[in-house]
């Protein structure tokens, strides 16, 4: 081992974030608005406020302020888990035999067990500063759903979480963690709302799906006065919060003389990549710097690698914005055998745009090979990684193996976005053998495509 | 919020404590020695390696050596999770509304959730080290198997955990943990050994017990070449090397000039109390310092505070050594309903010996209150604690709110040895308010009390 970097890479309190950086005022082409589904004019603050947190809003609308203050009762919450440790992986190094310097960002070491929290707790103290009485939101893997409960209880808000009801049944731990921390949690469809019920009466036994939920949640927030619905991924704002990540990761390595050849992070809706990874392309986009970006996003649901640049609905159910980003079309569902998260059929548009002017490259991998570096790593490191983060693992471990190869000491960064103790159903399948991936045929894919909406 | 504490000290790799500290050392009443059942002679070197690995056996005997240096081999995988933080509560304090200044030593931030890791690797090593293929141990509720999967792959070593068969079919998360780090998980009692074969004669479709578990693992271990047995508590030699979690409490206190009053963890066999309290206790012992130590106990396994300080079997099946100690009686089994750990009838002779010469107190705690306790730290400080660590947070929190009515700023500092990811079937208990206590009344002990073997 090197005796100049620790193991694990703390900055002090002193060196969290002070502001989130909002990449959009670096990009010359910004991302295209989200439109308005009924009139197709671009949304306005009118159209979010009486869905969305005001102060959110604005966040959400402005491509031009580069930097956000963070408000002092968040930098106070942060500080009970962050800054958290840039890790050099010494012993995934070792096992694999590599000259690479493999490095990575741990954003698990929190009960959420995810980056998730970063973005719950401002959008929990914007809805109490505007006086809510509280939020309401759906959560599928139930990682959004925990950070939510835990930013709400510390704000004194109440929680509304629509859980799936196939994972309500099938995940009953991440629901008592929720529970535990305050919140309540309703099986979708209820019959709480009208969607719900009409869903209900339709298909009598169903075990719900994200749509529906987000249906629920939005309905409840709408139909009752003092509450607003909250979403963790996609939105501008979201990745705007989580660049607490990259600029974490950018102070790290500043301070250690640490220059990244490759950053690689995994992708589902992009809260995750966005915010490792945006503070970085503003760098490249100001011409400060230049680096090899990769997004790992999983075979069974290639929005980047197979989908398509265009407007589309952001729901199954339709009913939401059109947003102008990498689709597999609204109508696609992915393989109920995927494991753990990165189900999304779109992306966030911020992404989209960035991916489409070249400033990151992608890569979708299988879920068996993507399990196979999990635990590779988990041997090596020690700590359990979620099944969306293992897709960057994988990345990693590949770039890492090509060094091996030519014998080149590269700068390997990834973030490890989570920890995987509520996904051993996955991990079963995996070390049982009996884990496979559906991958979709172009053939397939052409069939969603032909349904998306013509705006452009 | 005070500006010169951070919310968590981060010691430095360099800092990590080089040795262990053996407290018997320092004490003027040594443990009384183990005895070999058959003859009730003190257990001898001879008597142990055949079953223990033959470093450690040394460990275990030595009454005299005041540190033992740590090989580096075991400092290089300590720094995979190790320093752990010291975390000052202010989340806690604030939501107690306390003048107190309250720590915790947070030992759950690695895969194995909990504090058992420290040992787990330290017996890896040495069974490397002697050139054995592998060892072989028993878990209930998984913590300490978890812990010896993942030492074990680190040294290449086999692994094979005897898991008591209702928490193998009840916790199959944690088998799956194990599985993930490449150990054999069996559930007991099992047709592997003859022993687990025998119960399985006489008790057709028994859920096992921890007493069979640890006979079957006894029984690999003897009856296979190349194998020994390890344990994650109770020991000498594992309080030993759990005591890297007081010294960098030490460590951490005097970098900032904290001077404790109060010290306090949870005990079942003593690992956690032994390796947090004993490098104070040695303090103590040497008359270097004074603190008030609180031992935290279930109530409906009160081993200190309801139990007798003599000769007891440490097992249930009473084939074990023989062992002075404040005991329930071999044959005490605690309710069913318990949560979690700290289920063993006795206790480490090392905290029995102290414990008796009035080094500490002991306070039973009900598992309601422990659980309510558990559910303000979580909200307030957003970790989610073990069961078992939760009887230390019980005891802290009521010292905080007597400082509080007296108006005193004590200094309280407690371990927070573990997580509750896997303990949600308890915290669903406590949620939906069906959990309860069964504490054990005098009668019934006596009952147990009566059947103590004549050995004084």
């Amino acid at each position: 081992m090197e005796e100049k970097i620790p193991y694990k890479i703390y900055l002090s309190e002193d060196e969290l974030p002070k502001q989130w950086y909002n990449v959009r005022a670096d990009m010359k082409n910004k991302p295209a608005p989200l439109l308005n589904p009924g009139t197709l004019q671009p949304l306005t603050l009118e159209d979010l406020n009486p869905i969305f947190c005001e102060e959110l809003n604005k966040q959400e609308l402005d491509n031009d302020t580069k930097y956000f203050d963070i408000p002092d009762e968040i930098l106070s919450f942060y500080k009970m888990y962050r800054p958290s440790p840039l890790v050099r992986a010494y012993f995934l190094e070792k096992a694999l035999g590599t000259p690479a310097k493999i490095y990575y960002k741990f954003e698990g070491n929190n009960t959420s067990g995810s980056h998730k929290l970063n973005s719950a707790i401002a959008q929990a103290y914007y809805a109490k500063k505007q006086g809510l009485k509280g939020v309401t939101t759906e959560t599928g893997a139930g990682q959004w759903g925990t950070a939510l409960s835990m930013a709400s209880t510390y704000f004194g808000l109440d929680c509304k979480v629509f859980m799936v009801k196939c994972s309500y049944e099938q995940k009953p731990f991440r629901r008592e963690v929720m529970r535990t921390f305050g919140a309540s949690v309703t099986p979708s469809p209820s019959n709480t709302t009208n969607v719900g019920r009409k869903i209900l009466e339709e298909h009598p036994g169903t075990t719900g799906s994200l749509g529906c939920a987000i249906s629920e949640a939005v309905e409840t927030a709408v139909s009752n006065e003092g509450y607003r619905y909250v979403l963790g991924s996609v939105l501008n704002q979201v990745l705007l919060h989580q660049t607490v990540i990259g600029q974490e990761v950018q102070t790290a390595l500043k301070k250690y003389g640490i220059k990244p050849d490759i950053l690689i992070g995994c992708t589902g809706g992009g809260s995750n990549l966005g915010g490792f990874a945006t503070p970085f392309i503003g760098e490249m986009l100001r011409g400060e710097a230049d680096y090899k970006i990769i997004a790992a996003e999983p075979a069974s649901c290639p929005s980047f690698t197979k989908g398509k640049f265009a407007y589309d609905f952001a729901d199954t159910g339709r009913i939401c914005p059109l947003a102008k980003m990498y689709t597999l079309g609204s109508q696609f569902i992915p393989s109920a055998n995927r494991a753990g998260g990165l189900r999304f059929h779109g992306m966030s548009t911020i992404l989209s745009q960035l991916y489409h002017d070249g400033l990151f490259e992608c890569r979708a991998v299988e879920q068996t090979e993507v399990f196979k570096a999990a635990v590779t790593f988990a041997r090596a490191e020690g700590t359990l990684p979620a099944p969306e983060s293992s897709h960057a693992i994988k990345i990693a471990i590949d770039e890492a193996l090509k060094c091996k190869e030519t014998g080149e000491a590269k700068t390997i960064v990834f973030n490890l976005s989570g920890t995987g103790y509520f996904d051993l159903v996955a991990y079963e399948r995996y070390n049982s053998g009996t884990m496979d991936d559906v991958i979709p045929t172009d053939e397939e894919l052409e069939k969603y495509f032909a349904m998306l909406p013509k705006v452009d």
